[in-house]
């Protein structure tokens, strides 16, 4: 990958900080401690890859960058959100998080859950506020739930954490992924497209780019938390096996699960085929994510 | 209070519970344990106040009672979200709620925490869902998010939680009944107004009712804390004091308390003056539910 994406990645990650940052500020009385921790987890330097998503679908679609500031904070604002519940003891107990403590090691567990819940709430209210028409907002807000709620990520979570109790097969890995890693990233680009008023064609399609590229990350994600250090991941590693987490290197190994990422990024990629060049940068990031080392 | 205002009260409950039971039965695939860790605290029995107010504030601003279902569920599960968070170990530590266990009691804390979150992305699902027009739809979410998220009701669980290391003053005691328990009373008054097409003026005057009404329902609360049993309650009594919680009777005695609840009873019902007999159900209501023995 070149250094040129990087830094572009790196420039758009700086800019959305931004107004990221602007937009956690409260307007009314909220009680310091909880906004203190919900900006622990939201801005804490990250890739901001789903802003990034929801930033190049609304520019395909036709939209300004711009338009798409709230989007992409709604977006990174469930993902905290689910950082920051996965983070908590009951949960994946973890205490690092992005090389820094988790929210609820630096706020103790009361606050870190009301921090995700707020977060959570939030992010309904962005697009409630920020978006020009009632029926795009509507759209909006229906894409989020779905892909944050019961059906959705949380659904993923939620089998996630019961499928340790159970030996790992391909089938309940396909399902978590889709739902608790791959589900906000399919709406990241569609929600972006939605936000650039792209027709449904481009909405479908760069949703169903999303869906692949989410699934390659996550084996990638799981691929790295096998064979990286605690180092270079800011967080705990190796944590997956020991818990006999429900993943593609625990169902069917390291060498195939590789060959599936990359598969999967293809498959990804060839979604945008009729995009020409305006989709490059969608292609770059589906293979600079995946081509991490492991 | 007359029981044919109970009996009518109880007679809503179980119209209203038909309706949420076909709603939370989600469509798509979802683990059954998550389902089932949902509709514990939300099917659990119950008064369904809040419900209630959305269904009549809808009726006096001239909508039908079956406009309100999806507003009251919506409300409902904002609700039932709060209080599987509020009984986790990390906050109040409630093993009993509504004579039944806590959701992490029966369900573990993990599928608790996930349980609560679902609900709170599903209010706004519902929301986008079951609203006819768009605009409408905005406008509920936004009133939603607003009396839920960090400057409403978790705003207020997170002071509530801190203020138990300090010492209850009056001041600390209203800022947290006003946003942890009035703002989403005053959201289901405001909110079914605004369904049933009601005016601004309307909705304002229903959502100030619901604001002295809510604070009320609160004290009365913290009453019954200190002078009711577990076995009227259905949840353990009495831990206000020992967690020194900030409660008007910490700040100014039962007396005192009891005069105010008073007093915001009837600022409430003033609010509704003009509204002659067709407000006879909130009154009534309002009368009731701090009319209780304490």
């Amino acid at each position: 990958m070149t250094s040129d994406f990087t830094d572009s990645l790196r420039a758009f990650a700086e800019e959305f900080d931004l107004q990221f940052n602007k937009l956690l500020t409260p307007k009314g009385e909220v009680p310091q401690t909880l906004v203190d921790a919900m900006r622990h987890t939201t801005l804490a330097p990250g890739k901001r890859l789903r802003p990034y998503l929801v930033a190049r679908s609304c520019e395909l679609a036709g939209g300004r960058r711009e338009d798409a500031w709230a989007v992409g904070a709604a977006i990174e604002s469930i993902h905290a959100f689910s950082l920051i519940h996965d983070d908590l003891p009951a949960m994946d107990d973890d205490d690092l998080r992005r090389g820094r403590l988790t929210c609820h090691k630096a706020f103790g567990e009361a606050v870190a859950i009301l921090a995700g819940d707020a977060l959570s709430v939030y992010a309904f209210e962005l697009l409630a506020a920020h978006t020009p028409s009632p029926k795009m907002a509507v759209d909006l807000i229906r894409e989020l739930a779905q892909a944050t709620g019961w059906s959705g990520m949380i659904g993923g979570q939620t089998a996630d954490i019961l499928g340790e109790r159970e030996s790992p097969t391909l089938s309940k890995a396909s399902y978590i992924h889709e739902r608790k890693t791959a589900a906000l990233i399919r709406a990241a680009c569609r929600m972006g497209a939605l936000r650039g008023g792209g027709d449904s064609n481009l909405v479908d399609r760069v949703g169903a780019f999303g869906s692949h590229f989410g699934k390659a990350f996550q084996i990638t994600d799981d691929l790295l938390d096998l064979t990286s250090s605690t180092e270079v991941m800011g967080k705990r590693v190796g944590k997956d096996s020991t818990a006999s987490k429900q993943t593609f290197p625990q169902c069917v190994g390291l060498e195939e699960s590789r060959a599936i990422v990359l598969a999967e990024v293809e498959r990804a990629v060839e979604q945008l085929a009729i995009l020409g060049s305006d989709a490059d940068d969608l292609r770059s990031l589906a293979r600079y994510v995946t081509d991490r080392n492991y």
